[in-house]
């Protein structure tokens, strides 16, 4: 027997007969034993229609009332999830976020769980009751319903797992797993069995968009097993894992250590339409990279690659960067309009692709670097930018080549499936 | 200055565009330096979708579901009426039923409420804001949403206003006050200034549905002055009462006291398609009539008129009542296969109409029944029944002659506008 939590996203329950589909995935771990809380977000397309309302009302609105008026659609979802549930002779309840309660400080809109009063789930478990929570949402010092930010309801189902120390949060959406890459630019990518938090925060934050990085972040902290699996599964199908013995299907996020064979590399990850700008001949002193960014911060331009080497003399250098190339006149604008950055000129260019490579295994083994630069110029592919960290290699090319080196690279690695 | 409680229904705040109407004439009462608390209902639309989804959820569904399923409407229109009047500059903050509280019992669905907690709405209203509170809800003691029933709103209206002290409750609909007749049958019906909470009841019960039977009962109990307005006035007009005098538009329903000069008759009411149903020689004895509305109140079927005259000799008698066309056929059945119920036959026909002439003035005056029945006669309308309250008289004619007679007995007691 097991605790369980899981998490339906809004296109799991669109419509009462998707909520019936997902119900039937908690009849299966009910009926297998199991105690099982459900965690819900609002049916799609819902919380659209709702923040439509509030800025048709007003540009300028108290993020109080936003809060209030958005965190209803999981409200629905919740009482839905019990009545289905009730029908299929499960017994249910639903719990708003100031039912359970779920606390969080009063950051409106973007409030973070501070905590969660585990009794009321957990007598209701222990009962064999299944409570259905609603994701996104919970409740201030100030007794006000805040909510989570989009996505928020994964970050939930996490933390609620957390507080009832369940054995795993499984987390239903429309996708049955992770993959090796994106399956599609590359077929045969692999559905992966199991990966690393620190794995799956690489991919998430590359644009692998299955899980919010910040459930993974709260998953990884509080040692919260997550397994990602699709809704749209047959519920009453035996349980399969994706290696095809008897087990859980998804792919399992989990802890570094209940990973036997660490792959050197789990997967291949890629982001488009990524601009690159140079700063030639700054001045390489304290204080100028701090200015740089917080010039570009200050028109909310997200950054992302960085890199600077090491100046010939210690008096100037270069620095260069990637932002989406969308925003990229507005960031040379930023950076020509700020008389504090002293430079000699500003070159860069759209239509560049970042390439990463993650593997929790490039900790232990040399030469993943090295091979994926070989890999890539045996293509005839030039190298324009490149950074790493501890368990990512990631570099910049020309966007046209970007497929062909996703490709390159996943087969050069191993990752491909075997039958296809 | 006067503190005031303001509801507006569905239709009032069907969109953002509506809610921004109806805060209008919030505002103007605010400009004008009175205290305001507004009671909201759901977007008109949104509770039937909301129970169609319950519905088809399940048919046997958990009514505290089926609450904290419906009870989400309203907790959007108050936040968005709360972010509309932030941005007409008044301070103003949204209350859900549990966060007032507004505390009621723990019949789900069709809840009673036992009680306001006055100081968090009582703080808001002293500083200047304007609280935004969730009507048709509430919550039990173990802390579940609960909901009032259907047009649940005007009660919530009316007790929050006798929880804050309030100099009247203004109820915003989709008509501009109550009216001596229906205005579609009778062109020259008057809209009244004033009327009685008893007259109220009795129009409310006999078709004129303005306000909801429950809170003018609520109202009288609690000493709570309604007024009834439309949301579809100028909010910017100057406030003139019906007479054309500066005061609040809209019909007043207050004390008896508080109206000077008492009309005899203040209104004229009409229900169509009643059915006539006859027990001859029914035994005159104890517990004949518990018998025979006992078999209809099984089968659920809702009796309206009931007309017993006495026996000649003590040992028969006659017992008559009608019920909606509808529920005739059911009601002849509920009573044929009843062998408890001894008569020597059953008689009756479908196409009745109700007339009812109702005013307080009646206790004082005497002779209003009888000469009702002689305008009645002078247009040669034969009466079939006959029933009389306190302040009310009612007859049963047939269907045909209905319109007729509303109009001769508006006419007869002096109701028709002047000027028309």
């Amino acid at each position: 027997m097991a605790r369980i939590v899981v998490k339906f996203g809004g296109t799991s329950v669109a419509n009462v007969e998707r909520i019936r589909q997902a119900a039937r995935h908690v009849k299966r771990e009910v009926d297998a034993g199991n105690e099982v809380a459900v965690v819900v977000s609002a049916m799609s397309g819902k919380t659209n229609e709702l923040v439509g309302w509030v800025n048709e009302a007003s540009k300028f609105h108290d993020a109080r009332e936003y809060d209030a008026v958005v965190a209803s659609g999981e409200q629905v979802t919740a009482g839905l999830m019990a009545i289905v549930l009730s029908e299929m002779g499960i017994q249910s309840r639903s719990f708003a976020g100031w039912q359970v309660p779920i606390y969080t400080d009063d950051a409106h809109g973007a409030a973070r769980i501070t905590g969660i009063e585990p009794s009321t789930l957990d007598e209701r478990l222990c009962q064999g009751w299944v409570p259905v929570i609603t994701g996104f949402q919970g409740v201030s010092p100030h007794q006000r319903i805040t909510t989570l930010g989009r996505g928020g309801s994964d970050t939930s189902a996490v933390a609620v797992a957390a507080a009832v120390g369940a054995d795993r949060c499984e987390i239903y959406t429309d996708v049955d797993g992770v993959y090796t890459t994106d399956p599609r630019i590359v077929p045969r990518a692999r559905r992966l069995s199991k990966i690393s938090f620190e794995e799956m925060l690489e991919m998430a934050s590359l644009g692998a968009k299955v899980l919010m990085i910040r459930s993974v972040e709260l998953a990884m902290a509080q040692k919260v097993r997550l397994v990602v699996r699709s809704s749209f599964d047959d519920p009453e199908a035996p349980q399969l894992a994706p290696d095809g013995t008897p087990g859980i299907p998804g792919t399992l996020v989990c802890d570094e250590d209940e990973i036997m064979e660490k792959q050197i590399v789990s997967g291949v990850t890629l982001a488009k339409s990524e601009a690159k700008i140079t700063l030639r001949d700054v001045k390489d002193k304290p204080g100028v990279a701090a200015a740089i960014f917080g010039a570009l911060a200050d028109r909310s331009i997200v950054v992302d690659m960085i890199v600077q080497n090491v100046s010939d003399d210690g008096s100037v250098t270069d620095i260069t960067f990637t932002v989406p190339d969308s925003e990229y006149e507005k960031a040379v604008d930023a950076l020509e309009n700020n008389d504090s950055i002293e430079y000699a000129k500003i070159v860069g260019s759209k239509g560049g692709a970042k390439i990463s490579v993650i593997g929790v295994g490039m900790r232990s083994h040399a030469g993943v670097a090295s091979s994926m630069f070989r890999a890539l110029a045996d293509k005839g592919i030039n190298i324009q930018l490149i950074t790493t960290s501890e368990i990512k290699t990631s570099v910049l090319i020309d966007d046209q080549y970007a497929e062909l080196a996703v490709r390159a690279l996943h087969t050069y690695y191993g990752l491909d499936k075997k039958d296809a």
